[in-house]
């Protein structure tokens, strides 16, 4: 049996490719989704698909309806939800994702180095599981499958 | 009919004792519940009551078992929820309460300065109404109850 | 026991005055929510609060944050929800309130003109009753309340 | 992994087969649902399943009861929702199963002409995206399939 | 704390008022709700509000518009359903109350006489408890309370 | 897309396979599933798999704890329901189950004569589409399919 | 604001008055739910109501009924769950409740001596928070009504 | 049509073999999930993929991060639920799973011994259907799959 796996967390590195070649290697029956990785598209779909708004918030709301819009659909698919929070940026849309995830109930998957453990206290109390990477991650999925 | 009003955010200044006093003088039937906003305490609540913990991770999870025990309690009895985020500080866990929110169906007020639209675009798509201050916050709860 | 009961519909005449008149009449013990009747107020309060927008469809856009934070907040607490429908105007609006009351499985009264039968008659056969005129909708409720 | 759209709104044009071979052009694993095209066969169902009803609004119930039992049960098997909307029509069938899909937590997908953006703004406000042609829609749905 | 208790069942004599008057006796905090008690005025409401019907079978819609709209504002508020079947009258409004409360997870208690067993098995096998009279619910809502 | 059918009601003649048949005939993706159609096995099964039980009331609560296994796990599974009710017989179970459809938001289609009108109304009024043959709920659903 | 607290655990000892105890010293606004602490008449209740049974197995299963009953329309009422796990007894029914409270998304408050980590290991990362005395849970209690 | 049955209860003999077993021989189309069935990894799965804990309590709770992961991807994916119980072990897992399955509105099939009644008498009451041996649960399931 298949699980779909929603991988939420920044788009500034190839962290899901490495995710997709490690479940690869080890034929697990994992089919990944995510938001847009092309960190330039995310940002620009907004305007590509609705046209030109009138300053840089709108243009911002235009591009969040259609990644929310993609969020959503595969978020409600997904078996289990992986959230992978790192040092950089402010990352509040991950943490949006992972407390969906608690919320409708799906398992979450947290991954963050432990120097992030204070900020993301409440997070980790509240996810199913919290680990540093996401090969721990997958060995957990491999346990579940076995 | 009073209103009840969950106000997440973080709690390093006095910016719900603004708000309460401003609901005060203006004589608005609304109950505010929130985080504790002693901060040196929410840190400690966990060992307090729980002991020492074995290490600042476990520490720091003995402190979020209570503070989302207090977080759960009062969000679910809420009628609408504000999140105010701040330039200073990661508030992942404020990020969480509005998602929370947002997944609960309970109408969600993001409160955030213009400055932060980006990283927090997708927070605000779904939120029910974006304001940059807490009195344009009051000022929407004072026409709901017109 | 006291009902809430959620009055939708258009806000361009005094129908709902003549409702709660009728009802305080009868001394049915109901509590009427509704949206903004003041029609200019309803269609300036995002700009009111949200500041001057860049154009007219995000002035409505603002406007429409503020008015669905308030039809949010009341018809969660509604028991029951009345729905006017009549000749002008489109009242998309309403449609959404009634279709909102039935999904969230909240009794739903619409009220409409029986020339308006044809195209309400996939509302009308979802909702829990149909009459054509305010007086026979608080006829049901004191009925109910007998 | 294909997705399942449920296509709401008017029934006077072709619009839906437009969307239908715009989409097999680019090869995108849609299925699209939606009600019977068929304007005169859609009023006439329930007199046909059923049988002469006593007068005109009696007729449009038994039709509805029909027409409602087929949105229903594809409304339900959808991922994510189009409702489209026109200067002509009340609509306010695509009004009632846009709201359906909004309270049950389904991405929604409105187009409309900006002229329509004032009748229409708390719908809009409440969508998940909203766009003026199908094309855009369909580019949405492209990236969330990318 | 006061319960709330829906006393779905036939209508033809007098099994609530005994109840309501054992219940007083006993000083139990209950608040009994229902369906209208006069049979007349039941069947006939729907015209009296919707004005004559075409037929006997749209009479009985009306009424039933009418009634279940009673049922399910008091249903909602109900903390307890009884339900009480008797030899006499097919009671399937009955059963459909009944089976509501299971759906909703609501507690239920099933009066019937032991004669009935049969035909009601799959329904008290779902009940939280069987009894075969009033007095015996009663007496376990008094033990509730306790 | 096939559509997944539960078919509600009695037992003790063969419309069922009647229903199945033509369906076949027509070629509509349906899948039927429904109660144990052997009338004796269904009463027995309880003292067949539990073993004798010491009275009357007790196997017929044997016999419903696996036949409510049954219809509860091929009823979570339906796409729609459809409930037959004929003039012999209480059906209790069948108004259970087209309640418990009612209450879980899945479409019920209704079957009776129309002489079960007044007994049958407030289920009738909440049912999607109320028919008198099941030839009619057949149309129905080849409606929906076409 | 006053909260309900559903208290699970064993009724062999007086743990419930204590805590009650500690909460009225402290003026604590809460409100106090839980099963039968008359063991006897716990075990004895199904007989008393429902008469004589066959057998144990039935004795149990009518006494459960009514205990099942009492459980559920508190557990529904309360905020948060309190359930306590000793040394001594199955507790089967204690871990239903907190499970149910967990299902249920109230927050739960486990109480068990250390010795019981092992067995008690999948509760206790599920709960919201694990504390070895009722004084703790109390705490924890009052730390949220600050 | 294939039935996905999560077999709940203790890891410490071959039960879940033979009951496989048997489903094969009856050529049943059932798919079984389950927990981990190696204790020694079972218990050890939290230190393999987190590394070493600071104590046995937490040795525990990262164990069963792991093992709750896995109980809840394939409980939300169960159709129907069978938990076992034996004489050994407190089990506060496998009622934990059951009360679950009840909570979830699951089918639950519970395994006792007779012997356990008295302490599983809540659980019991509340389950679908009680039996005593595997193989009875699976004649059970053969019924419904006739």
């Amino acid at each position: 049996m298949e699980l779909v796996v929603y991988l939420a967390g920044q788009i500034h590195d190839d962290w899901r490719d490495k995710l997709r070649q490690m479940a690869k290697e080890r034929n697990l029956p994992l089919i990944f989704k995510g938001p847009q990785e092309d960190h330039d598209l995310s940002d620009d779909i907004g305007e590509r698909i609705k046209g030109k708004q009138p300053n840089a918030v709108y243009r911002d709301q235009a591009a969040s309806e259609v990644n929310n819009l993609r969020t959503r659909i595969w978020m409600q698919k997904a078996d289990v939800v992986i959230a992978l929070f790192g040092e950089k940026y402010r990352q509040w849309n991950t943490a949006m994702d992972a407390a969906m995830a608690i919320a409708a109930q799906k398992p979450l998957i947290l991954i963050r180095p432990e120097s992030l453990h204070h900020p993301l206290k409440e997070l980790s109390q509240r996810a199913q599981l919290v680990v540093e990477t996401p090969e721990q991650a997958l060995d957990a999925l491999a346990y579940v499958l076995e």
